[in-house]
């Protein structure tokens, strides 16, 4: 079979100008910024104007562990924005913004795929409207304002060995991932080891996601914690005076991006926090703004269940008071095929009981999502080479955990594919069933939060801990934040810290490595493996054929 | 006397919407990409579809060598745009984009001043179109791809200690001006020694100011040397294949921007390249657009006319095949009195003969510039407390020069107070004098063009320059690099090496302390003194002030 590639669908696109799709949202001219014709931010005003409409109805959109075979999550939260409003619903998009760096590396990411897809891709992959250029600077005027502080006095008697906080650049760059800067003698300061992080891993970055405004956004980024004295005692981002400017260079980035789908529906792309180190979700402000336009909000959480939901939950719904109406889980044939031991190669031959054998994986997510009191429905992302008893096979399995799944065609046919789906989230939002809480109080101690989302999520035994890392939370538990929620770093692959172990294990250990302190995103980063904050280029990067075609359009970012 | 600030002026603008700015130039909506109601892009497709319209008149406007009291090069090229149009001339204004970084060490630059201004300002000093971070990350996008090929094998056999592209960022920030890279293990590279440089030094920024499409553009990009092999032959961007991907991640940053003067007239305000490394001009592709849609285009150029003025006609006319038409040296009193050796504490007192002293430094510049063929005619910024004899003085000695000065008081009138010198400019740019010639031809030998530049421009008796510099020169000739101007970088504040000769000297040596190829840009940098390519902060920066207040302005920036 001969399919379009989702660049050649997204170019044949029949975009509405942008004012068109503010239009529907009922946002005046005035208050809706364009970027082109096909881009707009959303005025603060307009947001703060909003104040007092009742909220519509907040449905996530994850996933089971994500496998090389792929599940589709963003695609289906963008097909069923277009199957709600198929359906007569008034539905926003809520999806996260792509970092640039990561594209010359590998290809780059479509917002969505398929006939399920937002529009500009193209933009969106690039500059887009600006944001994470202004994290960028952001946290670099931070950085510079640090050391500039040590040339000039250094007054607050900053320890030059404990400057926690780094640079970040938008860009796969291992050679400065470990630098020394401040070389080259007296006038160009002391010289100390640190090094770059890729700008989604900023703290501002997360920052920006969970700030319901631009002075909650300033207080945040006067939180952070960015350096220690010899005597062990925190310096703010507040001491080093460096909240206003920085405020003032994310002005723009805080308001909501509106782009659209295919189908000329309306949806938020805004923000975008690495899923590890940080919670992984569209913007507070972004998905707020859209709960006070919409019926319906079908917004997505990064990874699978285990930790975007997770994170979602216990992060995000809790701060921003947040209360999830319904839970769509994306699954896919190949998926679980892959759960229940199949090799990637062998994806294609019809495999009944390997489905079944994969099942499990999703059968705890299900249930992990449902412990947060919230209605559970499964989206069997269909691909063309399903079989009808493989299909029936995944059905089957989740009707005996007590959810329904349904098979859904929207990257193949848009909205049309996807109606049964959107019933059913309409059906459950409005059954009223939800209850959500999130999984721990916020005064539980910190390892006992660790300990909570390990056993009840993980399916753990144990939490494994030096001492070193827990007497480093209790400090912080003396300093005052012990209320503060957990944010785990975990492979995405595994339900433990093992890639390489599908399905649904149990009995296995979840060894904490390290604990950091986000003081000014508002949660404690647990990390158990391995976390790279800045990638590497491939051996032949994908920006070696990326360029300017002879028609003029980009070739090879996707 | 009590006057309105900057910023004040510019948020009392009634600014139009920017489609009518647009309309005023005959580019239709489609081809106006908004950012925002008040900044836009114009589409490729509409420059490349005013080719073979007539050009309009290119009116350069520079100035003395600059001192403490200011000059308000910029001022007086907004007020010269809005004073052609309130004649009747259809006029546009082309002037460079401030960079971000210093904006947060000491206050931001205005766009302008008082009553002849572009807006809007606050964008303007911020991210504006985002042009300086698509630069930025074209340039890093090379600077990682490089160290990854040493990563990944080093077919090119690229000497890790001979890699001359370093990387950059819009900061300042010291601790990055010398830096190791690549510590911390096998997975993270070979360490060598490196650097950032501010943005706007980036040869990547010089490159976007000159080239005249997309497609020159990653010509350009291509042609850049990153590094040296151990047989010192070059290795260059196209070499790394980065240029495709560049000229992607540029490809809107090319796009001319579009704002108004506070009197709703166009400008375009595109480009920016250090004017001491690069050439300091508005880009090619903004000016020549201009050309096509106005019948008059107001220019400035970098610096003093030694600089500016010689770099505009050497390299960007040169380049792009420019004709000026007519050139404004703006001058004030007061920075004749400083010229005549007044400090910057007594200038509010009368001076006649300090203002006599000081002349000599404006009449070298009217013949400088005469000297190339174009027509001038001196511009007196009007300061209030200039007196008239001290205008008189000004006047009396440039018409002994055989130019005209005409006061201008566009700072506190607008156009209003720039008529006679937009009538005096017309007059000129009509009398068909100009017989625009740059200063040597092509072919001249490298060396004998730094001499020229010397000896014509800047009146010294000889240029110094070390056997290893000529020898350099000789191996760039051997090469084919020839036929490049060269670019000049020389302190601004005198005609000599020394910052603190003001006034008119002669009888000096020009010493030459290095030279370097800027092969995409397509010039030989020659560094004739200190070149600070990444500036420091202050001991209180401007950032710790900067804010937005209450009433939602920004504080601080200004």
């Amino acid at each position: 079979m001969a399919f379009k590639t989702d660049i050649e669908i997204a170019r044949e696109a029949k975009k509405q100008p942008i004012q068109q799709i503010g239009d529907k949202l009922g946002i005046p001219t005035e208050h809706l910024l364009p970027y082109g014709h096909d881009k707009a931010k959303v005025s603060q005003d307009f947001i703060r104007s909003l104040e007092g409409r009742p909220d519509g109805k907040l449905i996530l959109v994850t996933a089971i562990n994500p496998t090389p075979a792929g599940e589709g999550k963003t695609t289906t939260t963008v097909g069923l924005g277009d199957g709600l409003n198929r359906i007569g619903k008034k539905a926003v998009i809520c999806i996260r913004e792509a970092s640039l760096g990561p594209n010359f590396g590998m290809k780059g990411g479509a917002a969505g795929g398929g006939y399920a897809q937002v529009v500009p891709m193209e933009e969106m992959n690039l500059h887009f409207t600006g944001d994470f250029h202004a994290i960028t600077s952001a946290h670099n005027l931070l950085s510079a304002m640090i050391d500039n502080h040590i040339y000039w006095g250094n007054e607050l008697q900053i320890d030059e060995r404990r400057v926690s906080w780094r640079r970040v650049m938008d860009m796969n760059d291992r050679a400065l991932r470990d630098i020394v800067v401040s070389l080259g003698g007296v006038s160009n300061g002391f010289p100390r080891q640190t090094g770059f992080d890729i700008t989604v891993a900023s703290e501002v970055m997360a920052i920006l996601c969970l700030a319901k405004d631009l002075e909650d956004l300033q207080k945040r980024l006067g939180d952070i914690v960015v350096a220690y004295r010899r005597d062990k005692s925190p310096i703010y981002c507040r001491d080093i005076k460096a909240d206003g400017a920085m405020t003032v260079l994310l002005k723009d980035a805080m308001q909501p991006n509106l782009v659209q789908t295919l189908e000329n529906n309306p949806a938020f792309v805004h923000g975008g926090p690495f899923a590890n180190i940080a919670h992984g979700c569209n913007s507070v402000i972004a998905t707020k703004t859209a709960l006070k336009l919409g019926e319906y909000v079908v917004t997505e959480a990064g990874f699978g269940a285990d930790l975007g939901a997770e994170k979602f939950f216990d992060i995000k719904c809790r701060k921003a008071g947040l209360k999830p109406a319904a839970a769509v889980i994306v699954a896919t044939v190949r998926a679980m095929k892959m759960n229940g031991g199949v090799a990637k190669a062998d994806l294609g031959a019809e495999n009944v009981e390997a489905v079944k054998k994969g099942c499990p994986n999703l059968g705890r997510h299900i249930a992990n999502v449902k412990s947060f009191g919230v209605p559970v429905v499964v989206a069997i992302n269909h691909f063309y080479s399903d079989t009808d008893a493989e299909v029936a096979a995944v059905k089957a399995y989740v009707a005996e955990q007590g959810a329904e799944a349904i098979l859904c065609k929207h990257w193949a046919n848009g909205s049309a594919g996807i109606e049964d789906l959107a019933n059913k989230v309409v059906e459950l939002a409005e059954g009223g069933s939800a209850n959500f809480a999130p999984l721990y109080p916020d005064d539980m101690p910190l390892f006992q939060k660790i300990e909570t989302v390990a056993k009840r999520i993980y399916h753990a035994d144990e939490v494994l801990a030096d001492k070193s890392i827990r007497d480093q939370l209790k400090t912080w538990e003396d300093a005052g934040y012990g209320h503060l929620p957990v944010c785990m770093a975990k492979t995405q692959y595994s339900f433990t810290t093992d890639p390489n172990r599908r399905g649904a294990p149990t009995g296995h250990s979840v060894p904490v490595r390290e604990v950091r302190l986000s003081a000014g995103a508002g949660f404690i980063v647990v990390i158990c493996g391995e976390i790279m904050t800045m990638p590497g280029l491939p051996k032949t990067p994908a920006a070696e054929v990326i360029r300017i075609n002879d028609e003029g359009n980009v070739e090879g970012l996707f």
